[in-house]
């Protein structure tokens, strides 16, 4: 005799084999579905229990139960670089460039760059917030204010540093316009023109382009789309005692999506000991990793040679250009390099983020940009695995709203760049995440917009182009 | 028989003289001296215009009759440096660190840091313009923004360009964070590490430090108090082949105050082209000229080579951090810069600000604030020159809100500086100026706060600190 809850979870089951139920759905509500079949709820919560442990589905903690991607999937991870240990030179602007003129054209289906749908982000509370203090605080910006960051925001730093395990004074925080700058900075602060910087490979264009305007060069060190940086290599790589800092993402990695295990960061941490080099961290992506709150490598940090960097550019507002660094032992450099390339942050800016993270349920927000986000990461992964040609890979990431893809090696993604482009398609190319321009046949795509039909029909495209781009170079 | 209006004139001669009115005052009002004095309002002008023919008053255009500084002032101009060909690495942090510290005590009467009392800036005004877009402008914010800015604010700024004489198109403008921000993008778009720019001397430390941060070498060209940038010098260097650009401001040159002469701006120009540099033109105290806006060098650029910096800190709101660079023929690589050093200006700031420009008022406010400035000026270099010991010598600036003092040759002014600490007040020490740290009897006096009994109590103070160095170091 079939019991009841199982008829429910076959059922169920046969949806999501079937489509019905896509990776990254919410399921119906328990309620609901008890309701709908005429079973009780605990009938309805014995059969999701059965499809979690069948690995059908997974609950997020405060959100519900959501279909998981395809467990058996068959779709390979992409494949880690080579390690060389050669410091490269950096050129990758002129990539960047053609990205940047891209994103100008509001036709544009913008899967090339890494930024969040407008409609996930609390704009109009911060806003409100902002025009609250603009009445009040008469005389906020007459002044230039002190080139840390205001002391509100600083508190409210610290506090959120509590949440990452790091228990940092306000003190210890300097408010940046943007992570960019607190790179920036950061590198400025640890290294000379000339000097070679080890990254994580790929990674970000904007970390490789802050490189190249400052003329170092950069040691890549492969990374791989489950765990991060490779350490072995980069043991290779410091061994050497040509580096002179390490920049690296241990939360959610760009354009990976990697999360390093703690084991890992601690262990990242030591080698920057053992070696005596700074770590620059770039932890902009850190809130958003989808089994929450990863602490950062700092974490393990015992004598100031971490650089932390974070920003509220991929959580609240891209557009208010607040990021901020808490450099350990080098705080009184970033002070001084702060103050002569922009004096100090906005304070008006500054004082409605810190009414936000202080009263505007930052917490509750994150969690549900993480489930959205994450949804919209499953559908278009799903959709590149349905729509692309075979040979690609694709990554599973553990954060974040992008996807690195993998074509088949023939495939040449200034090519797909560009003919992606002709149908109003956006896509970032593998080069520019690389100072020695590898990776030409992958390229990123962002996921930072709800799933829509549109998007369905861009991702067939990109496969479309994709599959022609590979037989017509097979065939010359 | 003495005439009417010749007793007026006389009574108020011999007030000015008595110091009852001070250079920079502003004359009783026609009116009401008529009625007080029982006269008719013609007699009351004639002696005004008696006055001004003796060289003892003036008039500012909209404003009013003003005292005039001292004409047969004995106090002499400080003296030029001299010219060094060779190029040299810049240390001035550690002299700025020192002011900067000053600054966060708000107890020190700030006469070291170029800044204007916010009581005298518009800010409430602005402050509420952003506070109504903030309300209305609900997704301002969710996004990055164009890189360049917006479209509003650059098409006011291409309006306000028509009054520098010089009728940019929106397009040619790229919005900063700040003057400062645009001083290090012109520095990167034009020269690498190790290269060397000429810069006049002295010069504000702000743009010192930036030469500094990216590694590059100053040649200083020596600048004349009344006349600025000294073109004999400056071709002697350009001869030499080895500079990479010019930096300067020959709208009110910051400590020095001069402005220079439309011919020498347009031979300035010329020495550009004929030696095929660059010329990084900042233009941020422009506005503040006391006899009105003058056209920038950029005015007689033929070819782009022109990169023409200004913001709104020294006349609006220092905490927008709103600067601006027109580039030129560099517009495209300061674009690919600013991308990758912070992505954008804050937009919001920026619109209040485009409103501000639009319907604020600002060429009446900048006609008050100008008065009001050299008023300061005048007020705080008269307590100089008699509070201050024998052999001092002081600017008398076109425009802009700070006076460059020369003491005796035996003064240090680091130890003036930390004496003057001691009392609770801030100058700037000269050396911070000179990339090779000249003008160690030198300090710069700020004048951007309403003079009251207690400015004149530090400058006082400052006069007689400097009298015990002078005689305790020529006793020594």
């Amino acid at each position: 005799m079939t019991l009841l809850y199982d008829q429910v979870a076959d059922d169920l089951a046969k949806a999501i084999r079937q489509g019905t139920l896509r990776g990254g759905d919410r399921m119906p509500s328990v309620r609901g579905l008890a309701r709908q079949r005429s079973v009780s709820v605990a009938t309805v919560l014995q059969a999701y229990v059965r499809l979690e442990n069948d690995g059908l589905i997974e609950v997020r903690p405060r959100s519900g139960h959501f279909v998981r991607a395809r467990s058996a999937n068959p779709v390979a991870e992409p494949r880690a670089a080579r390690l060389n240990l050669t410091p490269a030179t950096v050129s990758v602007t002129p990539g960047v460039r053609a990205l940047m003129q891209s994103m100008r054209d509001p036709s544009v289906i913008p899967l090339g760059t890494a930024q969040i749908s407008p409609s996930l982000l609390p704009i109009r509370q911060l806003n409100r917030m902002l025009a609250a203090i603009a009445r009040e605080m008469q005389d906020v910006g007459a002044t230039y204010g002190d080139v840390s960051g205001v002391p509100t925001l600083r508190r409210q730093m610290s506090k959120r540093s509590v949440a990452w395990g790091l228990s940092l004074h306000e003190s210890e925080f300097v408010i940046t316009v943007g992570a960019m700058e607190a790179i920036h900075l950061a590198l400025r602060a640890v290294a000379k023109p000339g000097d070679a910087v080890a990254v994580e490979t790929p990674t970000y264009f904007g970390v490789l382009q802050a490189i190249e305007q400052l003329g170092m060069r950069a040691i890549e060190v492969p990374a791989v789309s489950r765990t991060g940086l490779d350490l072995d290599a980069l043991e290779q790589v410091l061994r050497q005692g040509t580096v002179k800092a390490v920049l690296a993402s241990p939360n959610v990695s760009n354009p990976l999506g990697a999360v390093m295990s703690d084991a890992n960061k601690e262990r990242l941490v030591k080698l920057c000991v053992r070696y005596n080099v700074p770590l620059i961290e770039d932890d902009v992506y850190g809130d958003l990793a989808f089994e929450g709150r990863p602490r950062p490598a700092a974490h393990w940090d015992r004598d100031g040679r971490v650089l932390l960097v974070g920003s509220i550019s991929k959580t609240l507002a891209p557009g208010y250009r607040i990021g901020w660094i808490a450099a350990g032992r080098y705080q009184e450099r970033i002070e001084q390099l702060k103050y002569a390339l922009t004096v100090s942050t906005p304070p008006l800016l500054q004082m409605a983020l810190a009414e936000f993270l202080g009263n505007g349920g930052y917490e509750r927000h994150v969690r549900k940009l993480r489930s959205h986000l994450q949804t919209q990461v499953e559908r278009t992964r799903n959709a590149v695995i349905d729509a692309f040609p075979e040979g690609t890979r694709v990554t599973s990431p553990a954060g974040g709203f992008v996807l690195w893809v993998e074509l088949p090696p023939n495939v040449d993604s200034y090519a797909l760049q560009a003919a992606a482009l002709e149908e109003k398609i956006s896509v970032a190319p593998g080069p520019v995440f690389s100072p020695r321009e590898r990776f030409s046949n992958c390229i990123r795509l962002s996921c930072g917009f709800p799933w829509t039909e549109r998007n369905d029909r861009a991702v067939r495209t990109l496969g479309r182009l994709t599959a022609q781009l590979a037989s017509s170079r097979r065939s010359a």
